[in-house]
């Protein structure tokens, strides 16, 4: 019996049975007094992932949704930006900013190696007439399982006026930020992933000094207006409905999110990272990205050339009812991707990894049975000792 | 005990039971082959819904941001477009119009009235030039409830070639709308209305004539894009993550749909509507909107003056956990709104009916204890016999 699917996705992530019930709460008025509790309750909660005291808004929306909000609200046509892009989300940032007018240029990276935060100082500095009015920059990037240092990316803009806009959608809780103590001044989430609840709620944080600039932005706007939803929020409402049962479940995640706590959160997330790691070295295979960038929030696993990404995951998904993420675009067939981020347990990577290895040696791949597992074992036995 | 509460208004609707346990579902990947099924089903469910064999996209947001998909994949900045307004949510279209540039025109009518299809002919007459490139009307105007003439303005457009943009997001499923039949171009509904789920999905329709137009539009768009949603469509997926447990409601609630017939849903609402008149007229209230274009969604009724609306919705909400909704802008004090659409039974009709006659009678309203609920009665009597 293959029972339920272990669904091992950089997002979607699956719901703890908490969420799932939470959602099943009845509708309410979304302008009355009780959604008003809910509304504010989250909002506060989220800045406490995000680490601010700045503005958040939430959107009922995915989270490319937040990425044309803040392309819409901090950039206006024909402003310059610098994107930093290290992967197929890095391009979907600037791809939204050309499109609502903003000349863009682009720094790219090696998929599978982080930015060189050396490389956004130059650029920087070479921008002696201030022209440039933002830099773009992915978190997580979730096609290629790699994190970047914003820290130092902040620190290699200086004091240059540009906005510093983050795109976090699949790494804020599973991968450090500190948006207030490193001064980033927009930075976009989404729900599916670290925070354990369904696709289609979205965050916009800013600080003040984005909202300096909103005021003055020329991009045409209605849905995604972030001064408009400001004044709303004041009165606990949303500008139209919100997307209530979401909500519930985010209501619900902050909860148990405040329980854990947010540094056990980002520890787990680095733990399960290391296991994952070293049980796929012990089978034979490399990681895509590379130690010193690789994501606490899933792992890119570079197949064996002769076998190919897609038969693995196939087999996986047929035989064990696990999903795993292929690779994308350019990666397609080249690499497959255990999300460990979101409500993951530690003995559904265990399976994960052992059914793997069953796959690899179906196919013909050179790897000892339980080397693997031995290292996750281990792992889990030095944690819990 | 006051229990549960009575949730009558114009949206968000009270949930199925049904509904309400499909969304306890588990994630599942968003581009796997589970997901696609619910896609297409959801797609051609929809189509059912609109009587139409067009083009369907369903996105992760709340109605307006279907209205907002409508402007920026069908009018261009510069456009000179027709607003045909008769409330908030008319005004609201104008305004998303306006703000992504297209030059306004409108044609206001008092609110409680419909829109004159007259009015319309005599505009479009006078643009022999045909500059007007769309023409923006509300089916269900949820402020004031009153329904337009959706085919009646069709046919005052004539074959002036101006798009036809009909917002039926509260409308769709309670008032009748033929979409291919009476030929509109393109018609926005939402999920949290006559659907019977929670808000966060939305739904854009258009048709061969408004796709070959969007293909010109040079609005920027990216999350809202019509043409490149159809392509993912094409392979059963969304550009971007869709609201998944909102589908697997949706899912279910056209399945309920199916099960009931839409013409007896919509005979359902047209009689929940002449019920909920009769009985408030014995109350000696007066509805706002005129006979002939009150509308199957909702009623709004006049308050007595010398009490205000807010005060019978504040003493309905605390003593028996009824929610109405109030007026909007300048309704607001003056009307309050029953709304019936949805999953309302006729037997929550009946109480809160009795419970109004009660608000009314402490207030001083003069009225005959029972009057409306009898009225309420004898219609009900007549149906069941």
């Amino acid at each position: 019996m293959t029972g339920e699917q272990f669904l091992l996705l950089p997002g979607p992530t699956p719901l703890p049975d908490r969420v799932a019930r939470a959602m099943s709460q009845p509708m309410i008025n979304h302008r009355g007094p009780e959604f008003k509790q809910i509304l504010l309750a989250c909002t506060e909660g989220i800045k406490k992932v995000y680490r601010t005291k700045q503005n958040v808004i939430i959107f009922p929306a995915s989270g490319t949704g937040a990425l044309e909000a803040a392309v819409v609200n901090f950039i206006s046509p024909g402003d310059k930006v610098l994107s930093v892009s290290i992967g197929v989300f890095g391009e979907r940032f600037a791809q939204i900013a050309g499109e609502f007018g903003a000349q863009v240029e682009k720094i790219s990276f090696e998929w599978g190696t982080p930015a060189d935060p050396q490389m956004v100082k130059d650029k920087i500095k070479a921008d002696v007439n201030k022209e440039i009015k933002a830099v773009l920059v992915t978190q997580n990037e979730t096609s290629t399982g790699v994190f970047n240092d914003i820290k130092a990316i902040r620190e290699a803009i200086g004091d240059h006026p540009a906005l510093l806009m983050v795109d976090a959608v699949s790494g804020l809780a599973a991968v450090d930020l500190c948006m207030d103590e490193w001064k980033l001044d927009v930075v976009v989430s989404g729900s599916q992933k670290a925070f354990m609840i369904p696709p289609g709620l979205s965050f916009l944080a800013f600080n003040d000094r984005a909202l300096k600039v909103h005021e003055k932005c020329s991009n045409p706007r209605y849905y995604w207006d972030a001064g408009n939803a400001l004044k709303y929020l004041e009165k606990g409402q949303n500008p139209y409905t919100p997307a209530i049962t979401l909500y519930y479940a985010l209501h619900e995640a902050l909860q148990m999110m405040m329980e854990e706590g947010l540094d056990n959160i980002l520890q787990r997330h680095m733990d399960y990272r290391d296991m994952v790691r070293a049980a796929v070295r012990a089978m034979n295979l490399q990681p895509l990205a590379v130690d010193a960038a690789a994501s606490p929030a899933l792992t890119s696993v570079i197949a064996p050339e002769e076998i190919g990404a897609n038969k693995i995951r196939k087999y996986l998904q047929d035989e064990f009812n696990i999903v795993l993420a292929g690779g994308q675009q350019k990666l397609d067939n080249v690499i497959f991707r255990i999300g460990h981020l979101g409500y993951i347990r530690e003995l559904d990577l265990l399976s994960v990894l052992a059914a793997l290895e069953i796959a690899l040696l179906k196919f013909g791949h050179h790897l000892e049975l339980g080397a693997g597992v031995n290292q996750a074992q281990q792992f889990l036995m030095k944690k819990h000792s």
